[in-house]
């Protein structure tokens, strides 16, 4: 594999690294203590830190799809706000022994997403760590909407959702199964958006953006799992929800999976896909759907008085939410 | 231990560390896909990574002393530019059998750093992985002399340091040694500053703020040691430097553990000291000095065309400075 980073050393591994961003307009660009990025007023701000072995696996994505992941769960948190990411930092933690090809690869995944997104990276930290560990802090601003937060949703409203749901958990399925088993090397190769939304899900900036102009009350990104969300969303509104389960749309080949694995409930409990929740007043829907075009919305639940998540219309999913720690 | 974070999982544990801050004046606080902080036109941004074991050990360090030490290397970075912090974001990453009094010492940690410097935590993740992982980005505002970067030293400069150097490395070199040691114990007893230093580093941030007001040219903290620190300053700034190491101020006690040690250089190579290295122009020293006291202001190089660090009066340190992955 060549040099590790041992070969190299750390300050080696940061000009390379750094060699493989997109040019920046940064006031100070990386390699001071600090730097130095233009702001408006109001700044919104998020991290998310991804681990090897938890939030990705290398023997189902390249080193360039977790950057790019990386990169996209934080743009993911701005665009659930409505707002325009600008900047990201980002630290990476490497075992010793890593391939300095890794990293690099690791990092044109970052860049790739950056010149997606629009963003800058403004700097981050490279040190030891015993896995590969990507942490990104993003910057960004509230968009021409304003800001939209979870607790807007009130009692009568009604809850949207982009998109579909369960194709990135339907997609880590197969992927975890494929190698030994040809059932799932034909749906793999029968659905290959599956497998993609896995490796390359999208976070839907310009959706969250129109969403917020078009009058979303509160809005949550899916992606620890739509009933995780959707709860998350109430909790934070002081709402109930009922939520509608033969109206959530899921993606093609999901049922398939689900069939395969003898599982059921990835649209409702599938984490990493990205579509935003968006709740909407029953007045409002036309001019989000609108807005959000061609980007398909589909209205999936009702906000009421009281607490929690009801599901009606099917069975709760066999799988709860992604939680870190169970 | 009593609970551990699988019992009360990702959310109960976000919710009891949250409680642990101090109320803060955002926008929008932690809790929403991002937080919305006020920012000035221009906002300066660093991240650090800390990885147990490589940066911290629990045999020496409460975690409290971590969390403190977590923020005060990011607010370090801040000082080094002049700026003033003002927000953090805080990713945490703890096998799932941490107990959760662990993470809420570490968290009065971030809590009391929080106070000391001025910042809101924003907001953050808490995610599972193999070690203890904290990663803190931080955002500040410039401070009223403006922005000092690296690159700012000219030929003919001198370059100055706050304080005293060596005393954070003496001290984890008496608690790797302490327990088996008599001499090592007798002599953390006798300089308790020198384990202090380790445990409870303090980053210069009025010291950063007036020396930036008083006219310095560039500046970098020590956090990898000295040389290495200066080294990036010269490179940055296109000169060299003849550091004159027996100029250099070495906290008490230092001497006494390198002659125990059987080493040499700690105040050269040492890490984590958090002082401030300050090019200024030679008619600026007294400015600098009276702006800076109480804390005390040591020459101890001056800047020449040409590259590099090189070191007259003192032998070669025998350990290089900080390198990740070295």
């Amino acid at each position: 594999m060549g040099e590790d980073l041992a070969d190299i050393g750390e300050f080696g591994v940061i000009r390379r690294l750094l060699e493989r961003l997109p040019a920046s307009q940064l006031i100070v660009p990386p390699g001071d203590d600090a730097a130095v990025v233009r702001t408006t007023d109001e700044t919104l701000a998020a991290a998310d830190l991804l681990v090897e072995g938890r939030h990705f696996d290398f023997a189902f994505s390249s080193p360039a799809d977790v950057g790019f992941k990386a990169v996209t769960v934080n743009v993911s948190d701005i665009a659930a706000m409505g707002g325009r990411p600008r900047y990201v930092l980002v630290s990476i933690g490497a075992p010793t022994a890593t391939p300095v090809s890794l990293l690099e690869s690791l990092y044109d995944g970052i860049g790739e997403a950056a010149r997606a997104y629009g963003v800058a990276v403004a700097g981050g930290d490279t040190v030891g760590a015993d896995e590969i560990i990507v942490s990104v802090a993003v910057l960004g601003e509230p968009g021409p909407g304003g800001v939209v937060l979870r607790s807007g949703a009130r009692a009568g409203d009604l809850l949207c959702v982009t998109g579909e749901l369960g194709a990135a958990a339907a997609g880590l399925a197969l992927l975890r199964a494929e190698s030994g088993d040809p059932a799932a090397r034909a749906l793999a190769d029968r659905f290959p958006r599956l497998v993609q939304a896995h490796r390359r899900g999208v976070a839907r900036l310009r959706e969250g953006e129109a969403a917020a102009t078009a009058g979303a009350r509160a809005m949550i990104d899916v992606s620890d799992g739509l009933i995780s969300d959707a709860w998350h969303m109430c909790e934070r509104s002081d709402v109930g929800l009922i939520l509608d389960g033969h109206t959530v749309p899921a993606a093609a080949g999901v049922a398939d999976v689900e069939e395969w694995a003898g599982v059921s409930g990835l649209a409702l409990s599938g984490g990493d896909d990205y579509e935003l929740c968006i709740a909407v007043s029953p007045d409002g829907v036309e001019t989000l759907t609108r807005a959000v075009a061609p980007t398909a919305v589909t209205m999936i639940g009702r906000f009421v008085e009281g607490s929690g998540v009801e599901l009606s219309g099917a069975e709760a999913p066999d799988v709860a939410g992604w939680d870190s720690f169970r």
